[in-house]
């Protein structure tokens, strides 16, 4: 049907017959490179869309874009393009920690301004840049006559494959929040999927699917409608809009990740790039390091975070963790179960928890004194049971107690199921919401915010996925919102040996995860094993990046293999440097990072439940000169299986640029390397 | 793990580890043939879930139960089987019009008495039905001391496929509200469906999901979580909560029929055996029958509905289709377009509609006169354009003028995208209502019950899906809700040959869909064609039930075609029985009827774009009597795609009980069949 005879057709027509309304090309864009191209469509009802290209070929098919309101109807139709502007910026930024010191932001912009052609008349502009690895966008709604306030049903944002694949991907909507296993399933078999989603396409283009910069709006999940086309789906809250905002403000970034490889995806500063530069201003106060805990034993029901003959934050306990992190030189001590609040059923319900008020058996004063004669900081614990209005109403005693102590990151918890969050009203009504809707969204902000008041740092647990947000408030360190090894604790449900190999190419694409890696023991209640070799609990050091990282595992376990241990003593966790070497998602992945102030290298490993050989080549060591190489690797008959679990080789070798390295992985294995720069500035 | 182990763990490993918690078998039930069993189980965490199996084999997995509330905790864990009731019932009941007169209701029945253990003590019930071919089951939330309200966010119930499939579908949440193609995809790659799902088991069991007696709340789509795994997705509302009701109120009815094959779904009488019984009382108003109508030539944009030149709803047309509705025997002409309102732009905006102010152009009075002086009766026409609440404002004004006008029946219409409904307050304020909705299932049922107080019956277009509401209102006598023949009228987008194989076996198993067939001349606007031959439009008037159908074509399209146009004249829309004599969906389908006061059958056939013959034994005519059967078939050369699509032969033969007729159907093509009983009583 010609465009002439579409419109000559009467309405009922145009606005039915789904073919009546062929797009025409509105505007384009491009890619520093010129790679990757975009353009911008509307059809002949107005509908605005977007497509995506790389190197001449589809990537996204036309997509649409939009809104729905709940009190208002929906922008997506009847549009015409008012304006669009154009620009190009080329910037470097520093990181106070993380996985590389410098980040470069390479990008075209390109504005578009879309207004209504019937009676309201509304501007809905949408703000694409193009990396030379990616797209992302956002809308931006205006204040404007006819939309002072924005109550938003759904964001009407499509992501319409251009090709079938494979993508990895966990379920949203369950009841167990984000701690789900990655599905690996053909693209066109995805349910309704959190993001990050990685998906390989058939040509072998990597893509990841995700969201920058997540403030004051609800988290995106991607609902498959028909064969490879997704829709934005907001994470709903007890409120009936999902999103509720003054007009005059922009969304998060949607951004679409590409590589030719897995490795090349986690290579990506998209989502860096497209947050906001630090909002603390000077954030030396924040401290990346290693902990150990009163955590395991209590994973594994041997202690009990209830006071009583198990209890496990005791002075005593603590007092010789304490000793044991400062024999490690390891810089910091969590503790878990300190507080009054947990005697009761705590699931879902935190109402119990006073976060400045320890157990009479845990001596806070005495410990952060002794502490501090060690050279060692407790990390806080703030568990909330998901009651998380009662935790707003003691954020600033809490953590001006936690600052008090000397505490310079605390974890926080909300332990309840999906969608059972509870917000209470100024008037004192209820409401339950979900760990990644609008209100929550604010309220682990908030958390943020004002542990920076207090120079306290946040690793949230149950949290909101990461978007990004440590580049503008570089104290939220980590979190985790996955599977961690606490499910290795547990006689069922254990993590797959492809677990840590999927989680890098998926949510770690999203920033750091609090994984609570190094169980060198391999072994979790009634004698149960980890499905992994020892090597591969050090490779996950590397492997699985965040600023504040646990050796989770026992004192008395790591008495036990001072051989390995060593690694876990020497591997920083601020790099200066990051490279991912090789992978496929969910198979393996091989990392090498730099760490800061020094010149010393570190790689690690990780492959799923088959054994694999592969060659790396040692391209990023310095030129000319000397490094000794302390591997270590599955030893003999190591496999995760078998007792065999425990074998490990530890050796030495002198390896310069340039020479290429097997690294030979047992069922359920890796490997970890310190490769030390002769000469070279040594840092923990 | 064993119970007791599982116990003795600390709450942290039982609520987050995902095995720790078996389930137990706490109750059971059995279909009166003892076929399909149920199986009630409680995990270690108080967790119920319900499984089906069907001759031993599992068909539903354990899936879960339970409700979300946006203003309370779930109720989902920590439950008691309190106490559960058995009952059997065998009962048998009369319709006063549809596919069969009699219908036998034989189930047995579990409740269950859900009590939580914890503080809240809330009570959950669920009731189970189980028939010989399928199971259904509702939840009761009673009024008690911790539930007098339930806001409901979401009902967490599963539907957990114990094996693979192929699942015919149409997506939810898309803009184009009910009116997509089907879907055909192994189960596993469905999206979010509506309801019905039809899904085909690797072992070749078929399975309908569905659900019975939608009333004040949401209706029900299907969200596929993971694998074979889907759950509840309750439409949206513009308010918070999805469904808001005073606790004492049962859900609707969640229906999984079940049958060897797609024919054997279709003999299924689920639906309306769990709807209440008829609460009109005497409904001998209510008429069944044919109509032609001012509807075509506006679909195909040569007429408008707006005042103009091109209006179609004029007196002179009308009075032209009352006298080709008279003369042809068929009762009834549907005018759109007679009313003020259509001007503007209608589309999403029917605040300019008034429904009993005729157009200046349309002796609405006069027309009336002379219609009943030809025994025809009018169809009006209310299209809201999506503005229910303008609507509302008018409903007893609108049907005391129908039915002054002597109008038996209201096509209803609501145009306008998804989730567009225009609601407004008592105070005025503007909300955003989906068609499926809780407030929008109340406003459909609103309306038929305000048309049934004027004796008039109700053709919902743009509607809530038919979940078998004709039982309890038999004014409610069809609907839309699906592609229907309209889509022919367009160049692009027309149905294909598979549409109406898919829709018997798909969106026909909730109830009647007015499809408008009978389009002879098989051509739309500016030369575009069907995809059917001319027997195939014949076999609709069979194969697709509606107790109003149309015959779509234009009177001097009908004048071509005499012959075949008999068919159209003869064929009831009433029938005493039927039978699904064979079909596979989406591929084809032979329907026999019995005509309602009459011992004539009738047959219709359709295919796909195959030409596919089968035999099909004539075992439902009485024993030891003659009939002549009026074979309506594709003629030699009938082809879909070239002009044979008008080659038919008509021809009599005659034929008793036990022969076997060869059913020979062109691509796209299909067979209609009268079998006239010699001696037999004759009804039109």
């Amino acid at each position: 049907m010609t465009r002439l005879t579409a419109l000559a057709l009467p309405l009922i027509a145009l606005a039915l017959a789904p073919t009546a309304a062929r797009a025409d090309v509105v505007a384009r864009a491009a890619s520093p490179d010129g790679h990757i191209t975009l353009t911008i469509s509307l059809d002949g009802e107005g509908r605005p869309s977007y497509a995506v290209q790389r190197n001449g070929k589809p990537l996204i098919a036309d997509s649409r874009l939009g809104f729905m309101f709940t009190d208002a109807p929906k922008i997506e139709r009847n549009l015409t393009l008012a304006d669009s502007k154009q620009a190009s910026s080329d910037t470097s930024w520093t990181q106070p920690w993380g996985e590389w010191s410098r980040i470069r932001d390479h990008h075209n912009e390109l504005t578009l301004v879309f207004r209504e052609k019937g009676d309201l008349q509304r501007e809905m502009d949408v703000t694409f840049r193009l990396f030379d690895d990616g797209v992302a966008f956002r809308y931006s709604l205006p204040d404007q006559a006819n939309l002072h306030h924005a109550n938003i049903a759904e964001e009407l944002t499509q992501f319409a494959f251009a090709q079938g694949g494979t993508a990895w991907w966990k379920p949203a909507y369950g009841w167990n929040r984000e701690e789900y296993l990655y599905n690996r399933t053909p693209l066109d078999a995805v349910g309704t999927a959190q993001t990050v989603m990685t998906v390989k396409l058939a040509d072998g283009t990597h893509v990841a699917l995700h969201e920058a910069a997540l403030v004051d709006y609800a988290g995106m999940n991607l609902a498959r409608a028909e064969g490879n086309t997704f829709r934005a789906d907001l994470t709903p809250g007890a409120g009936a809009p999902k999103v509720s905002r003054d007009a005059g403000f922009s969304t998060p970034w949607r951004t679409i990740a590409v590589a030719d490889d897995a490795a090349g995806l986690y290579m990506n500063h998209m989502i860096l790039n497209l947050n906001e530069p630090n909002k603390l201003g000077d954030v030396s106060w924040i401290k990346p390091g290693k902990f150990v805990g009163v955590w395991w034993n209590m994973i594994k029901g041997e202690w009990s975070w209830a006071r009583g003959p198990k209890h496990g934050a005791t002075t005593a306990n603590v007092r010789r963790y304490i000793d044991f992190a400062a024999a490690s030189g390891i810089p910091a001590v969590l503790v878990e179960g300190w507080n009054v609040g947990w005697d009761g059923n705590w699931f879902g319900n935190g109402k119990d928890m006073n976060f400045s008020q320890p157990t009479e058996d845990f001596d806070a004063d005495g410990l952060a004194v002794y502490a501090r004669s060690k050279g060692v900081t407790l990390i806080g614990h703030h568990e909330t049971g998901g009651s998380a209005s009662h935790y707003d109403g003691q954020l600033d005693t809490a953590f001006k107690w936690a600052a008090d102590h000397g505490e310079q990151v605390v974890k926080t918890g909300y332990v309840t199921d999906a969608g059972q969050i509870e917000r209470v009203d100024a008037d004192g009504a209820k409401h339950r919401e979900w760990h990644e809707g609008q209100w929550m969204v604010n309220h682990y902000l908030r958390v943020v915010q004002t542990a920076a008041k207090y120079h306290v740092s946040i690793d949230s647990h149950e949290p909101v996925k990461d978007t990004g947000l440590r580049r503008t408030y570089p104290n939220w360190v980590a979190r985790e919102g996955g599977r961690g090894m606490e499910y290795n604790a547990w006689v069922g449900g254990k993590n797959p040996p492809e677990h840590e190999a999927n989680l890098v190419f998926t949510q770690l694409l999203g920033g750091p995860m609090d994984f609570t890696p190094g169980v060198l023991s391999l072994s979790g209640s009634e004698g149960s094993t980890i499905h992994s070799t020892i090597a591969k609990q050090l490779a996950l050091y590397v492997v699985l990046y965040s600023p504040v990282v646990m050796a989770a595992d026992t004192p008395e376990n790591y008495a036990k293999y001072p051989g390995p241990f060593q690694f876990i003593k020497d591997v920083p966790t601020d790099w200066s440097d990051t490279r991912a070497l090789n992978g496929e998602v969910g198979d393996y992945v091989t990392i090498a990072r730099k760490a800061k102030g020094s010149d010393d290298w570190y790689l690690g490993a990780v492959g799923d439940e088959q054994a694999r050989s592969s060659k790396v080549t040692l391209d990023f060591l310095d030129a000319g000169r000397s490094y000794t190489a302390e591997i270590y690797r599955d030893g003999p008959g190591a496999d995760y299986r078998t007792e065999g679990r425990h074998a490990i080789v530890i050796e030495k070798k002198q390896v310069k640029k340039g020479d290429v390295l097997s690294l030979d992985l047992a069922p359920g294995g890796g490997q970890a390397i310190r490769f030390v720069a002769s000469g070279g500035k040594r840092k923990r």
